[in-house]
């Protein structure tokens, strides 16, 4: 309901004017005004509030990234992996501001349905036509930094520091922001909210990308690990996996419940605004988007969670124990497969979702498996995979209310929106998706492909054989990430029996 | 104040169209309506932004107890606990959205006093007759998993992996929502706010669970850790104790904090709603239930500072060192009192709370040595003992004013209820928490004893001893938590010095 | 706009029953009266649960700085730090409350510009009055505790566990909360929003505590390292520096992302309100503090990542490595440089804040190195350095625009505020801004240099040399921080070969 409804037309003042008196009616017109301004006013801090803290969980995602990546890798590659998840989001941040927001959301005549233009250096934001925000930017730079994130963790253990500087610009400041054009700003060709000409007539429902980050992200990450192959020791010379174990379970549950935690903003978070009324023909309103949030929520929570058991008990028929980190995994693929659709669905369609999900990942790591493929996060399999599965589960499961209250009625003028095909919705979402699927497979193939092969080729990609023996933290960051002897007064070796190198630490040859 | 008090009720608008003219009348009661339509609109906005980020909060303390009982077993258990954490939260997730919250919260025909029975699979919800929406269902989730957590710390390290699946599930599918709807929904025949029958015309104030989530947690975990007995080596054969110390004091501090930030979704989050003015006879509201919140975010805050300040000092007489893991159980000992009364007190009464409540817990503690008992955690003695406490205290200290806040006028038309016995209210409360006290540790003994006993009988229960000795993480996960040893190149060991299982990782056993 | 304007005023209502008739006026002006009271409800609520999840924010912010602590010292003194960490907040929670708070923001008639003396034990809070509600005072105990914590770094790891007591009570109990008092408490001599006598026409605009946090816990730690001096083994005999490595760079990360996600508590929750339209003439409000503290946000973010991209590559020139160490400190630095100004300024001018940061923390490094000075966590150069820079930079790139909208106009009846010397505001706000420097390191240096030296005199300051060689963890806190030995069987040694003490793990010497 726009605000225009609690206060007076020029009309309805002058009738009023008419009935009562010119004194009266100004009276009554001016306290409605104010009345309607503090409504207003009451509206944008309600949705910033809601928009900022959202921001703030998406932003603790990169914590639990880090926090996943340093405990999925051996020690000695630790502080590179962690280095790299801080300067994403460093850097993410620069390159974001400058030109990535304007790439992804600009609008206005430069702009078109493949990439935006508009907006560089926050440029005439806050934009009120566009009711762009300085919370909404920071919104989406918390986003692009996890694209960036997921593809770190696929080319983890054998990258050089500088490629990844590269390929992090690359994928942060461009790649990604042209696929959230295409599907999220109202301008992009895939668009669901675009005036007229919606793919299949349908669009592209995505609500909080499955496809646009996470197949991004896995993409992205699977050109890299293809091109730069396994780690050393990964797969022996007749081809046979051997498992290599990163250094600590506890900082993977700990990083798996720091982004469990940080969705809560990634998916409900997407709705952006709170203060909301669904319209219901007549009288208070019951419902409205605080609803749909709470559902979308719990939808989250179920998918993850039925992902997480499937996977706990299917690893367990597979391998006859039960694996903390395949359930951190399994659980972690859940979310990135029902973040797609995790506005439209149902509780228990989520709780199908992870059960699929769970499968998808073991199916896609056994493939792995078999082609040699070496991915120390599952990253290629986990975003790529269970992302894309989300994207047709979507397509699949996606309520017809549900559909509406997101995407509200068609903007071609059909006052029906396709919807989810098991749920008499019909195939032209189905159609869209498959059709997001490849494109966001070619588009991301097409440009990071090249970029990591050009790196290969100048030698810039890769680190060489002793430096992987060696590990990156000795050779290329100044020492390991954990010195646990202290050198407390034997002052008798330089090299600790663990291991350890603790020549950075001076103390046990120096004399008090 | 409802919201038809500004809009015009049929009376009232058949009056003005009589006083001015039929037009007139119209215009200034729709504008109205719209006006109040917005307003509550706001209202659940406003409400569900507060209870959903409060349910995240809730959420957080899962990770905070997972990092916490990591740190506090030893090394060769830490995946198995972290494991039961990760899968308290995703079990817990299927079951209380399948039956636990119906149990718990469900209304109508076939509920009574002892337990709800509607809302099964989220049917029926968003409920607008009950005020439940999803971010309701959210939130007591986040607590129901929360007594789940406090069990598994007291039988850590060596209770068989499937043991914990069936107890777990039983507690939060079946024996918490129990107890949680006797207390929190108004059907339950312990409430406070059920329509007549007050228990010693009083009811229980348990705002935010000492007893409905802190003793039903710890009183299971005294009965699963009686009935499979102490750890290898926690009492020598002559009954000594010896201390068996946790690995890492890190995490320790780790999940302490984390908890500690939790608790600010738990206590103040309890109230639900924060849009609530207290009417205070006229004019505008300067009072409100946001003062309420922050002081409890206030108490909750003063009852852990004391408790931690009180056990430091208290625990430096006694053993002569400063000790953090004790003040890190001495702070949240202060925090499972307080969580009771939290919203009903004084801040100085809050700091006393915490005083007593370190006491109770250095108490507890020396007679759990006494009877050989041990608990890992000592959950048992913290959350059965401090949320005894902090039932009893809620009963001695809980002003008039504040429980009027919380409670609102008495159901059977009394218009004062009664309040804390030190505060001049009389002996009904102190009563009834009696009562609570006891039907609590009643109700768990009766469900969970026999559980944990047949789980005994059938061997289900305890690992071998073999197992035991050699760890859990070992004999049933699949490998140990950490592998700070990567194999960089000197090839002579299969078993590393420290103990670590090295066989996972193969780098050490393949050429480059 | 205050509520009146959409009330009634009692001119308003006499003309209003004169021109209609007495009921009918009495009518609307009731209705409008009950809106009334439910917008000023709406906003007290809004306002408190964007104050308290500020605050919450700000919280983690001790977590933050707990784990990058523990994990920049060595093995043998993190329960120390840790245990410092616990017990600021904890000890801080009492004495705030007590009488910090009163210090700080005490008004009425016994308070004066040096320092508050009212709210004593929250007596009269909630007050009216002053709009002061117990979650300000929470918002402000978490900024309490954090100067504590600052200090806490510099004197790490040779500090006596009481002489810490004693300075972190004077710290949190009165040195900081007078600085906060002059400078945030309207009544305080360095404020901008007294009522008259603004120092140099301008008073000091230092939004979120570059100086009143961040230099106040440097200086303090400048003068606690200074008076004990540097750890054994830090420069050798001929004075040359030695890097003593923390533990965990793992740690750090952790603590540093911890950190960032707690800054946006910090500085966006300074604003303690975000339901204030900002008026703009006429009509609706598009523009409002919901903006400004977006806004806060974006350059909050700009400015660390600036910092530490500047950091990472100014190091990497000079050490040749890519150093995540390094680079954490710098966007800290990034940081603490940003707080005084984050409101005030346009995102490129947060760019050239963490740029400049960045070099004036590796300036201060050197000198620091050049000095013989030694600081565990470069809190002093960190918190000290950048905390003035950030100081200067408000008084040099403060817009007049953002000015306005964080203080309002003058007070003393000139419209115009003075504003950055960059943006063509004039030399006035730079001067006070220098003088804010100077009475804010002489203030510390008066009160904590005696503080730290009395200890120092009475021999209760610095650990003994056995000590600090053994670590405090074995001699004052009853053991180290991790045992990674389970004594799973072998029971051979008593000393662990990696020097771990595990004389407390009695598995080993117990039969099962």
């Amino acid at each position: 309901m726009s605000s225009s409804s609690y206060t007076c037309t020029a009309p309805e003042l002058a009738a009023l004017q008419n009935l009562l008196n010119g004194t009266a009616g100004d009276f009554f017109c001016n306290k409605l005004q104010a009345v309607s301004d503090q409504l207003s006013a009451t509206s944008r801090a309600v949705d910033t509030t809601y928009l900022l803290f959202s921001a703030f969980l998406v932003f603790a995602m990169q914590l639990g990234f880090a926090m996943l990546c340093a405990g999925s890798v051996r020690t000695k590659n630790t502080v590179n992996i962690m280095l790299t998840n801080v300067l994403d989001a460093a850097a993410g941040g620069i390159f974001y501001y400058l030109f990535g927001f304007a790439f992804a959301f600009g609008r206005g005549k430069h702009s078109n349905g493949f990439i935006g233009h508009y907006f560089f250096g926050l440029k005439d934001v806050p934009n009120e036509n566009f009711q762009y925000d300085y919370a909404y930017f920071l919104y989406q730079w918390a986003f692009a930094i996890a694209a960036a994130g997921i593809t770190s963790g696929s080319i983890a253990e054998r990258t050089q520091f500088a490629a990844y500087l590269v390929y992090s610009s690359i994928l942060t400041g461009f790649v990604y922001p042209v696929v959230s054009h295409w599907v999220w700003s109202p301008d992009g060709w895939l668009s669901a909210s675009k005036a007229s000409g919606l793919v299949f007539g349908s669009g592209v429902y995505d609500f909080a990308g499955s496809g646009v980050v996470h197949m991004v992200g896995g993409v992205a990450g699977l050109w890299g690990a293809l091109i730069e192959g396994p780690r050393i020791g990964r797969y022996n010379h007749e081809g046979k996996p051997h498992a290599i174990r990163g250094h600590s379970a506890t900082l993977v549950v700990l990083g798996t419940f720091l982004l469990w935690f940080g969705w809560y903003g990634f998916n409900p978070g997407s709705f952006v605004k709170i203060l909301v009324p669904y319209s219901s023909g007549g009288g208070s309103y019951v419902d409205g988007q605080w609803t749909a949030i709470g559902r979308t929520a719990v939808t989250t929570t179920l998918a993850g969670c039925s992902a997480a058991l499937t996977t706990l008990f299917g690893r367990r028929l597979i391998t006859g124990h039960w694996n903390v980190l395949n359930v951190c995994n399994g659980l972690l693929g859940g979310f990135a497969a029902i973040t797609g659709g995790c506005s439209m669905v149902e509780p228990w369609a989520a709780i199908v979702c992870g059960f699929v999900s769970a499968w998808v990942l073991i199916g896609f790591n056994i493939l792995a498996a078999k082609m040699k493929y070496d991915d120390p996060l599952e990253a290629a399999q986990l975003h790529g995979g269970c992302g894309a599965w989300g994207i047709i589960f979507t397509a699949l499961f996606a309520k017809e209310e549900y559909v509406f209250q997101v995407y509200g009625l068609s903007p071609d003028g059909i006052s029906s929106r396709p919807y989810g095909l098991f749920m008499g919705g019909g195939g032209r979402l189905l159609a869209a998706h498959i059709i997001q699927i490849l494109v966001t497979a070619g588009w991301v193939t097409a440009t990071m492909a090249p970029a990591f092969y050009i790196l290969h080729k100048f030698n810039l990609l890769r680190v060489s054989g002793d430096d992987e023996m060696a590990g990156m933290d000795k050779t290329s960051h100044g020492g390991v990430a954990y010195v646990f002897h202290d050198g407390d007064g034997d002052g008798d070796a330089q090299i600790h029996p663990t291991g350890f190198m603790v020549k950075a630490s001076p103390s046990i040859s120096l004399t008090p």
